[in-house]
């Protein structure tokens, strides 16, 4: 059960089978931290190249395909009083005659002023009407995952069974995640911290920043999933991610049936009845080449 | 300011420009019930056929084309102690390898014991693992809406700009709707209460249920609005509804966005701005011909 | 085996169970006329709102649900030299961050000269480059059906199961139609003729024109069809009409395998491995609320 | 314009930045060939994993990111007497409901006697019905492409930019395919031959065979695409790859709109004009994680 602190020198942009830069027992914690998505670290520098750089590879004893990693989120802060958003609603997620009707994008973004102390967000420049907001904070991960098989390098843009750029808002401070893990030693992978985010990224970005996170991760051997799942105080959840929307719709419907059996001992009859009526989806983005559904249920609901 | 109460003896299973059964004013209260969706009335007597036969049309006066029609849900009560759910998650819902690994559905489905004192609801043969399962009543209804353009009618099977079978579990009591007009008279149909629903109605239903049903209609007058619309005492919320899940979003989303201009006076780079970071999704159905999207934002946060 | 002339004076912009303006018996023939999807008659002279306004309905005797109608397209002919198209791809044809790119549409569209001795056509101002482009005629029907279940009456926008506009290239002269018989009469309504039309109809129109249609009917009395389906001299083929094109290939793939099983008595799997290697999908449309997909196999092929 | 032989040892599951096994001067031509999809040699011997092993890459002097490659396919030969195909439709090409009614499949599938002299395949047990089936050969590659961006290696069940799994029937013998150079010297991969295929490869292959293969290629500086093109003797066409079909819809149209400018100096509007009446759609493949639709127009139209 050791605590790692790892210093990351530099980043991927794909997940895949690259050099582990770290090597940890199943139970270990590691202290690292992320740039934000366009490769600038806590002072804002760019350091690496844009596109969800992420830490790691971190390589845990133990794990081979077949198993399952569960990675708890410990810790996930800002790193920094800084973050910026996108400008405008991408237009794959307005209707296509109205993409016209959008304002035109400036690529440098909405900056917003981070208060750390007390947990909220203000944007430096409110469009008129705006002036008076401010959000909490809701730290998240937007792009994680393991190595995924067959030797597949996937680009940081997108997300698949690996896990990946899902964008979910759900992947906060005290979460439990839970990968598949298809190559030895899992090689894990972490970047894309969000200061918040709406449901489905659906301005292509949460509030981008540099974070600071601490991450425990257990093997858990010979379960075998197929699509990340998690689980927190309230829900267990089963994530899908593909285009449309409908097709990640019945990845997670289908995982979650396979969590109640394997986790709860619920086959798909008793399965179908409960989440008949009690299922909730959550929408993870809708702007990223696959998009991400999630589906869960109350744990107080299960046997 | 009248109300009036209103027996049905006939029922729809389209939403079209209908001979009117009554006619109201603005600001009036009508209080009438609902078969169930196999079109069984409180007594459980099938007395007309299935496919959520609709209460209805209501004429209220002075709705033009062009107008607005808020629609609120004064009180929305199950009128019978048994409902019915369909038992098995729909093939369209999972992924397609996956289908056969379901279970075969009995068509005669589940049934529930409603304690509608206690607001709970019951499995009265539980599968294995679910006899402990007591669930909270939310009652809703499945499908209500105004007479469609250009003549015309829409089966109660599907959704449109109009409304329709949305099967949103958020249309409960206390919500305001807002729907297009555009017929004389609006023209409103309701109809398929559910003592509850999960989300996205994977199964096919709720637990379906004959309901008593009290309504106050409001014409706004010039007010020219896409989609639903709704609001609660925490959001505001638009509603897209088609197929794939990814075009309910973006007529969702353009809704929202033109809801925020219309009723609170942000433009498209206010509204996105503030949508971005802080827009939330809810999966109305993915079972119906059309799917439902609602995009929702929290009051508390507009000027 | 009579033939009918008959003259419409009015027109419906839904297909739906509308009072009948001619009773035929199977097998008789229908000589009449269509105005163009605008309203617009031989003259050029707007006689009727747009839509796809639909001559019709026609009641054929005996016709009954759970039958099939047989329409033979006999003969589809421009009525006048003058046709009109769309002028900019729609913007749900392109990626979504190109529509910006597109040029803005004229509503008053593209003029086109049909040479009707030659068969061909050619545009009145064609954009540079396009000058010398002369494309030969091949007349269609963009929209027609027969009244749909359950008393529906579908906007002449869109197709479902009853046909509609499913603007599909293939429906020409020569080709027999197979219509699923919903209602007493089946009431066939016809309309939208095309001097011709790309793949897709991505402009939102083909060219444009009022049309001289001969039709000849039959009844197949207790055959049950899903779909549409239809023959020409070298394939039978299958339709379906729905959102996203993906599901529109299920619905005609499915069909198609019906089709194979009925009337040629190959059962799923001969029909799959039949089909596996030999089918042949052409796009409808991909404009409309509902998209067409076309599954066909080389009669040539069959037992 | 030197030809070069190069004899396989190692194959790939994934198409990437690999380390090149031959080094070919722009202009010069590839004689090579390619296992089945299965893995499987001309005599039918197992040598590598299946998946759609992948012969190269090649490394094109010159080829640089920002650069097109033609490729040439000079002669595509199945280099054996015995294909196989997947004997059922998949699940995701019917509808939802139907799926249970599709017959189990046999994974070790159909088997096919190839007549390489008279250019015939026939079912070694034809199921009833398909005894006289007697099929012409139509020879294809299924599976090609160059290393994509960003360090990716993407597997080869899927397609995207770089080309890879696209199961388009008219990547046959003559065509010339033109893909975007994301990584110096291009890395062209290329697999799985089928002896012929139905469109959308619905059955999940075609008629699986291992292939002889003869290819030139040609560096086209400082030309950027954004995917596939090809072009033959009738059409030029470009291909997109996505799901849903209406994804691959939007990018090969768009794609379609750039290669008239690009090529042919017609403006968006004057393709816009062109190709509202004249483009033709092919659906590749329906089957893989990607789908792949083809947009095309006859040469003879163009300027």
């Amino acid at each position: 059960m050791a605590t790692h602190d790892f210093e990351p020198t530099h980043f991927h942009v794909t997940i895949g089978s690259h050099e582990p830069v770290l090597r940890v027992a199943s139970g270990d914690t590691i202290r690292t931290w992320c740039v934000d998505a366009a490769g600038n670290d806590r002072t804002g520098a760019s350091i690496t190249r844009g596109g969800n750089p992420q830490t790691g590879p971190f390589f845990i004893e133990d794990a081979k395909p077949g198993d399952t990693l569960a990675v708890h989120f410990d810790r996930l802060r800002p790193s920094r009083s800084r973050g910026v958003s996108g400008q405008v609603i991408a237009p794959q997620v307005v209707d296509p005659w109205f993409v016209r009707e959008l304002p035109v994008r400036d690529p440098s973004g909405d900056w917003w002023t981070l208060d750390l102390e007390r947990g909220t967000a203000r944007l430096q420049e409110p469009p008129e009407g705006l002036e008076h907001l401010e959000l909490q904070l809701d730290p998240m991960l937007g792009c994680f995952g393991v190595a995924p098989a067959r030797g597949e390098a996937i680009s940081t843009a997108t997300s698949a069974q690996h896990g990946g750029n899902m964008d979910y808002r759900g992947f906060r401070e005290g979460v439990t995640v839970f990968l598949p893990v298809f190559a030895d030693g899992a090689l894990l992978h972490v970047g894309d911290g969000h200061a918040l985010q709406g449901d489905g990224e659906i301005v292509g970005t949460g509030i981008e920043v540099s974070m600071d996170v601490e991450l425990t991760v257990e093997v858990i051997a010979s379960k075998e999933i197929g699509w990340p799942r998690g689980e927190n105080d309230e829900f267990v959840f089963a994530v899908g991610n593909a285009r449309p929307l409908d097709q990640a719709v019945q990845h997670a419907t289908t995982e979650l049936l396979r969590l109640l059996e394997q986790d709860y001992g619920l086959d798909y009859r008793a399965g179908s009845a409960l989440l008949g009526q009690c299922i909730r989806y959550d929408v993870g983005n809708v702007f990223d080449p696959a998009y991400t559904m999630v589906a869960k249920v109350e744990k107080g609901l299960l046997p």
